[in-house]
């Protein structure tokens, strides 16, 4: 990237950041939900729309961004039914609208069969936090308390034979992304918010790729983490992934307000950052490596 | 979008327009690419990436813009190679570097089976031109004179049964954005360069909705028509699509060079501006409605 002087970030964070105009920076996210991996067949457009744009725009709050607009890209199987593409894109722009993002521009692309799953590619821009600036997931340091917004796990249920099943109205269908709960992090805590990310895959495997990025190990410990109704086991909850939630860590001591000021989203801390490598779980006298507790959308 | 001031123009041009940082309006595309659809299934994947940033940026260009940075989404199926998957990502790394456009971010999802087209989805952010602002389609005069940049047709070959036959290695995978075009004209003509936009769905198609969205009638005379080699067929050629030539309007009588000065590419005046509506082909006494001469990509 040294040949574009514009680019501040490239891949491997939540967001890219970029210089635009001489303007300062802004936040850049592209993200895809394909039917059958991320949503069923039966799912209503509106929670289709919902997630596909909810799901960048975490990524965005990830940040300590807040958004500018999105772009929507649909790819339809050939017979798919044009009242049926058209109600798509009006629940693309109607989530749009309730989330606060403008949806200024897509395009619609049909399979050449009358197969293939329903494809949406959503991309979107962001302003980045003007004191704090983007928040990155790499520059957690030892010493840091590691803390999460809201409650983890629920968006699966544990099944008898120990699979994996879709909550079908679940979490993360509904979430809404911690916009408001990031902007107040970066307000309150300025230099003291040190690193940040959202949980998508799974709080072990995210925490894991935090450390990787900051050089560090985050230790968490399991009597600390909120789990969310009906959830009863740690190791399942972290490992569930589609939480949504902000992961951050602060300055060491750091006094945060048992709940963000004016919204209710509960902060909670779960750990502490420590040298060394990956994720860890503290349980009693057991110490249990969860570097790899997570599920891969792709 | 009026609940969004920062959306200087929303869907319906060559790209959507939007604010930012109070640093002035970036340009914003999002396109697709689909195996089967848009490129088949033995094309080298350096043309599949080069096609898939392609398209966007002479969207970018048509708006008389210059390219910021993409983001990249990948959709492929199951059982995708990962040695292919990695070898297609580079090829987009190196594909935004010859064509100057940083690939900042990017997104990739498999679908659930072991079969689905790949699927390339590219979004663009742009700056617009810094005395010109961005040139739109919608702002055509009567009285203007009509202008391509090279030359029309050539992309696809017409067939013995009059069917399109898509050209292997033609011109639809190789073309060059005319961003120094674009850039150039709206330099050297500033508000005498009053709409442009460029041409992917055949020139009658495309003069149609630059005329539609300008509410006037583009004559297109069919003598002045540069054509492609080897096409010969003017009603051909213009039907093509695929050309990604921009097609613009200045004030009548503007001077203009022949080529586009330390670019060389031909600049041709083709037509008129006039009252009404639609897109007309005049050869000699015939006056053909040729609104409908394009290729829908979706």
């Amino acid at each position: 990237m040294d040949a574009f002087p514009q680019v501040l970030l490239g891949p491997g964070d939540d967001c890219a950041v970029v210089e635009v105009n001489d303007g300062g920076p802004i936040l850049l996210k592209v993200d895809q939900l394909i039917e059958h991996r991320h949503f069923t067949l039966g799912t209503p457009l509106e929670l289709i729309a919902r997630k596909a744009l909810a799901r960048p725009l975490s990524d965005i709050a990830a940040m300590a961004g807040t958004p500018i607009a999105a772009l929507a890209g649909c790819v339809m199987r050939r017979d798919y039914p044009q009242s049926r593409a058209n109600a798509l894109f009006d629940a693309i722009h109607a989530s749009g609208m309730a989330l606060g993002v403008p949806v200024v521009g897509g395009d619609i692309a049909s399979f050449l069969d009358d197969e293939g799953p329903l494809t949406l590619s959503i991309s979107m821009i962001g302003r980045v936090h003007a004191r704090r600036g983007p928040v990155r997931r790499s520059t957690a340091c030892a010493g840091d308390d590691v803390y999460v917004t809201g409650t983890i796990g629920g968006s699966f249920l544990e099944s008898p034979n120990r699979e994996f099943v879709f909550v079908g109205g679940g979490k993360h269908l509904t979430f809404t992304p911690r916009v408001r709960e990031a902007t107040w992090l970066a307000d309150a805590l300025d230099g003291d918010l040190h690193a940040m990310m959202d949980v998508s895959d799974g709080l072990g495997l995210d925490a894991a790729r935090l450390a990787t990025a900051s050089g560090v190990r985050v230790e968490l410990e399991s009597s600390l983490i909120p789990l969310s109704e009906p959830t009863r086991r740690v190791l399942h909850a972290i490992a569930d992934g589609e939480d949504y939630e902000l992961l951050f860590t602060v300055s060491r001591g750091t006094a945060l307000p048992t709940h963000v000021p004016g919204v209710g989203t509960p902060l909670t801390r779960i750990g502490t950052v420590v040298a060394g490598a990956g994720c860890v779980l503290r349980e009693g006298d057991r110490v249990i490596d969860v570097s790899q507790k997570g599920f891969e959308h792709a």
